[in-house]
């Protein structure tokens, strides 16, 4: 595979940073993935942009990857070379605030970030996607800056793998009795026939799929509130269901093992995801 | 400077991990910091069994280094071929999960954790011991599990900065109005003639020089509560100090630009401060 480290197009096996990288050391950087549909990024600006407010929170020197132009030279070369221009597969980028000797504060201001980007195929799950998905509850332990994009994903790892464990999907946080995100979706509910979804704020992430779903909803008629669910709402929404970059809309049928409304993926997930394609297709 | 990556010691421009390094992309690791005095590991066993416990809880492999007679050796090679076997010195140790295709659940169990560690000399601040400190508080925005040593150290980073642009020392997390700890020591404070310092919780580490100062306090006599104190408590405190690693006992002097106590190092500080010495010397 061939992967883009700090201006260089280099094989994964090279593709080597210092010990002393401040994302090893500190995990100080921040990541996004974009969704590529037959070798376009989806929503690139969008992506882009969260990237570039990652940056201004965190105060790393923006690299020439976080400009429009130079994202897509590199992002063209990486599917291009890898053979991805068809299909489904995503744009891995990862800035971390570079290499210097190891000290909590800022290294001088002339360390420059370090920068690396892969492509990778991935196979869209349609089986799980009929069947619907089993997720698990977990306490959201996170730090309060979950809207930044940061590799701070320790406890993600956790809950996901605590998932894997239950034969699970995904875990969805609870935070002090509020349903905010799953480790790596965004969580929606249908509660009196309304979609409810976390409201952005410092508790998640500004999921770009959550915000096309918005979109989609709010075109198709569908009512939305962005208020969070509580963890006791959960037991009466007729849907529950996650998006994400690579998620899309992925309805919920058993949420720790307890059935969700009919058991099966339900009509306003159905018609989400739908409206999801049409924008990916376009 | 020689340092240790997995099982082979080379110069630290040799030492290199590749990007999809767990520790890299996830903050999947722990570390752990030995003060070093005159070529001896202080509380050898304490920090290790700290590292021990962290890769417990994040279910990591045990690698050779968190083995007593293992990380000796390693060390002893690290300090005598960096000439640093006088003086003051650090040991840093770094394991993270490995290296793996990226993907949030754990890799396979047979994948290697990475091992990484350094050593270095460090000079003791006695000028500023001497003077007292200036620290400032700031938002524990951190995780909920500050009781493992991690490489989640972003809201560390930050805060630290913060503190470094103040023209203080350290920046002291409040939580809910809480004081928790500082970002990489522990935070005492004497009040009524009584030393207070943060339970050991999920919401502090559990610091090796916390708990050393601890026992000498009680050798000396000296009355210590662990009982937070809440922040409002910071303003009539006749003491405060900080414990750490490379800290040892630091007076603080201002918080937030206000003058502690009399505004100079304080008496029970400072009786501490020698006791630890002692230990460390010995």
């Amino acid at each position: 595979m061939l992967v883009y480290l700090n201006g260089n197009f280099v094989s994964d096996e090279a593709a080597t940073i210092s010990v002393l990288d401040r994302g090893f050391i500190f995990g100080d950087g921040v990541y996004e993935v974009w969704r590529v549909v037959r070798g376009r990024l989806f929503e690139s600006e969008r992506h882009l942009r969260r990237l570039q407010h990652g940056l201004g929170e965190l105060r790393i020197t923006q690299p020439e990857i976080a400009d429009a132009k130079q994202l897509s030279r590199i992002a063209e070369r990486l599917l291009s070379e890898n053979g991805l221009q068809q299909g489904d597969a995503t744009l891995y980028v990862e800035i971390t605030r570079g290499t210097a000797p190891r000290a909590h504060a800022f290294p001088p201001a002339d360390t420059a970030p370090t920068v690396f980007a892969m492509a990778k195929s991935f196979t869209l799950p349609h089986d799980v996607r009929a069947a619907g998905a089993q997720v698990i509850t977990t306490p959201d332990v996170r730090w309060l800056r979950c809207d930044i994009k940061t590799v701070q994903l320790l406890p993600n790892v956790m809950a996901k793998q605590k998932a894997v464990e239950a034969g699970a999907l995904e875990a969805v946080f609870i935070r002090d009795g509020i349903v905010t995100e799953g480790s790596h979706t965004n969580v929606f509910g249908v509660i009196d026939g309304e979609v409810r979804t976390h409201p952005q704020n410092q508790f998640v992430l500004p999921g770009v799929t959550r915000d096309v779903v918005l979109e989609v909803a709010a075109a198709s008629g569908v009512r939305v509130r962005e208020e969070a669910m509580r963890a006791a709402d959960l037991e009466r929404a007729t849907e529950l269901f996650l998006t994400g970059t690579t998620t899309d809309v992925m309805p919920i049928v058993r949420i720790d093992g307890r059935v969700v409304g009919s058991g099966t993926p339900g009509p306003i997930a159905r018609r989400l995801y739908e409206g999801l394609r049409e924008r990916l297709e376009a």
